[in-house]
């Protein structure tokens, strides 16, 4: 039995929390709207963690301390400080040791082990991080911790950068009598805001597990989710996926069934977050769910989807909820798989528009109407073989050229 | 002694002709603009040719059809045909009937055999072909041939689509007293219209070669020119260099020192069209000379710049002249290269923006300044070996975005 929701629907409400964690956020004057840019979440003791992390080279300075703590800490992680208005990124030695300096007094507020404290941070790259603000406000954010709806949702505020509105899911399923749940917190992607594109993701469950297999589940999930998304292609320096399991429900993963219904709830959560943050992507109208199928296997799958997400002539053309599949077909082209465009075929909604690599006649108004909603199914088949991948991807608007280009350093 | 000269330039009055070929323009109602969209070169008897073709899986029916005209008269190309308004593409085994039968009409008109016809598309995807309208203008087309400035000029317009103007370059070098001509005309690729993004470049010389003699130069040229372009990284389905030898100067390129000249003046040609090119892209305002330095080899330099120049976040940066190097530093760091962030240097203009991946003090209005121009030199220094790359790329306006998708098929 499973619930999944999401903010803004009337089954907000339902929000399943996991035993085992407290929330609370602040406003440490780093955003210069004056809006809660400081949070915090708390662990019990026992709780684990594994995380997923950005590929760029270029990783700002939490993301190293983070590693290091997972890595010191074997797992063992007991609270989770995140700025926003400021990624500490680009900031050298001196970004290492103010990112510290937060966890250290962070730690000793909370008598914790230095790497029992997880920092995350996303903002603006290349600023000095303000410690002094974000200590300051330590003492008032430890204090006001709460293991309600309202905390986490303070908690999903504070984390936003230019998102439109928080994002969160969960999902619950039961093993014999005793419920286990999975709560997602999650802040936007890509098309954001100048130097505001990362993506954050905190998962939090009940559920008991060794970091080892939290990092295989969670690896898993991001493969078919955070990592088949994508808006404008570029890859934030802050990107993280963390999550914690404080063991409170009793439920071991180590049961093949319960790692079994775990792993589907997680998909889910994540997938509901990957849906939020693209359709929350900046100047984004269309978000588009582009189905590869027929490759030869996932990875070709992939490079194909991928290609053609991000082709500039492709994502305009969509903005205009233009049915231009010729389009498609040269991005097809040109993503490096050795495609025989004789076997191509493209689907525009329900509407096959392209047969065998050559235009068939198709009904363009009604084309033209599937790309004018706001979620717009397209189909690639490809002829090669019998594997496929969802990717969720966005049209390219004048509106996110102009928040991009209109900002100054 | 070279000359390079440019439509527009008062020295476009000095555009040096190579000697063995002559050009015509025709109406054929292609264009629904009715202006002139029907080009042919004749060469004399003798003449040889290479081609370098996109590599696109996709590709229209003219390139398959040149590809086998030029293998199968082993270099032997006798006249050149040019459609533009139609990409004869992804029209399947029609297109490829359509293109035999214009090619083979033009042979018995200029008593060629029909693999010493050369034919060339761009415009729309997807369209049949009117072959009717073209084949009822080869006769005024043949009858019009001209070997002066006219006629060049006329070729030149003929192929345009939304090249905003034609693009020609001319170098001559001298050998004994001999002079040896190369004349290029092209039209533009990228960011240019919707399903029109193609690059057609036609190179004239009368140097005396063999066609290996010539692939070899072509290749190495464009490996420097037209492979280091980028305006909105879509890869056309019809791109095509041709480069014809007349051998009318007498000069033969087996002699060395010819050669080595000949590559020279070769290289200055394709350098000129592909800046040509790049700054008539649609809705551009800025070419950027991005120069990426001290890569370990040479396609290490390309993958950086090729990740840096697609960037959206750097180009939407680019069309507001901001100085955003956080969002360059990031690029790198996602070009799959295993580049030391700590290592890494950026010049905006004259100025040093960051050094060893940190952001240093610079004069925020002078680099905005710099970027303001029509023309800006980024340097990024990667710190890992000495190898570089000139690579030319562009902003993305808003103006990029509405042509491309308020057009609607």
């Amino acid at each position: 039995m499973k619930a999944r929701v999401r903010p803004g629907s009337s089954s907000y409400d339902n929000l399943c929390l996991p035993a085992g964690f407290s929330f609370s956020a602040a406003c440490a004057g780093i955003k210069a709207s004056g809006r809660p840019d400081l949070a915090l979440v708390e662990a019990v003791p026992g709780t684990t963690a594994a995380a997923v992390f950005t590929r760029n080279r270029v990783v700002a300075a939490p993301l190293e301390v983070g590693r290091a703590s997972l890595a010191a800490s074997r797992g063992g992680i007991r609270a989770v400080i995140v700025n926003s208005g400021n990624a500490n990124c680009a900031t050298g030695k001196a970004g290492i040791r103010a990112c510290r300096q937060v966890c250290r007094d962070l730690a000793r507020l909370l008598r914790l082990r230095l790497n029992e404290v997880f920092p995350s941070s996303t903002g603006i790259i290349g600023v000095t991080l303000p410690v002094d603000k974000i200590v300051a406000r330590l003492p008032d954010l430890a204090a006001a911790r709460d293991a309600t709806r309202q905390g986490i949702d303070n908690f999903a505020h504070a984390i936003m950068t230019t998102d439109t509105r928080p994002k969160l899911a969960c999902a619950t399923f039961h093993s014999g009598k005793t419920a286990v749940n999975i709560l997602g917190v999650a802040k936007g992607a890509g098309m954001i805001h100048p130097q505001m594109a990362t993506m954050l993701v905190y998962l939090f469950t009940d559920a008991a597990a060794t970091p080892a297999e939290l990092k295989r589940l969670l690896l898993d999930s991001c493969e078919q989710t955070f990592n088949c998304i994508s808006i404008d292609g570029d890859t934030s320096t802050n990107d993280t996926v963390l999550l914690l399991a404080s063991g409170r429900s009793g439920m071991r993963l180590r049961q093949p069934a319960v790692r079994k219904d775990f792993a589907e709830a997680l998909l889910e959560v994540c997938q509901a977050l990957a849906e939020q943050i693209v359709s929350d992507g900046e100047g984004v109208k269309h978000v588009i769910r582009l189905c590869v199928e027929q490759a030869g296997n996932r990875e070709e799958a992939r490079r194909v989807a991928q290609t053609v997400a991000h082709s500039l002539l492709v994502k305009t053309a969509w903005a205009g909820a233009d049915p231009n599949w010729g389009r498609i077909l040269a991005a097809v082209g040109r993503s490096g798989i050795a495609v025989d465009p004789a076997k191509v075929n493209i689907k525009i909604g329900d509407q096959m528009v392209c047969r065998g690599g050559v235009g068939c006649a198709f009904d363009e108004k009604r084309a033209h109407e599937a790309l004018a909603q706001p979620r717009c199914d397209i189909s690639i088949g490809l002829g090669r073989g019998s594997r496929s991948i969802l990717f969720l991807t966005t049209d390219l608007t004048t509106e996110y050229v102009s928040i991009n280009a209109d900002y100054s350093t």
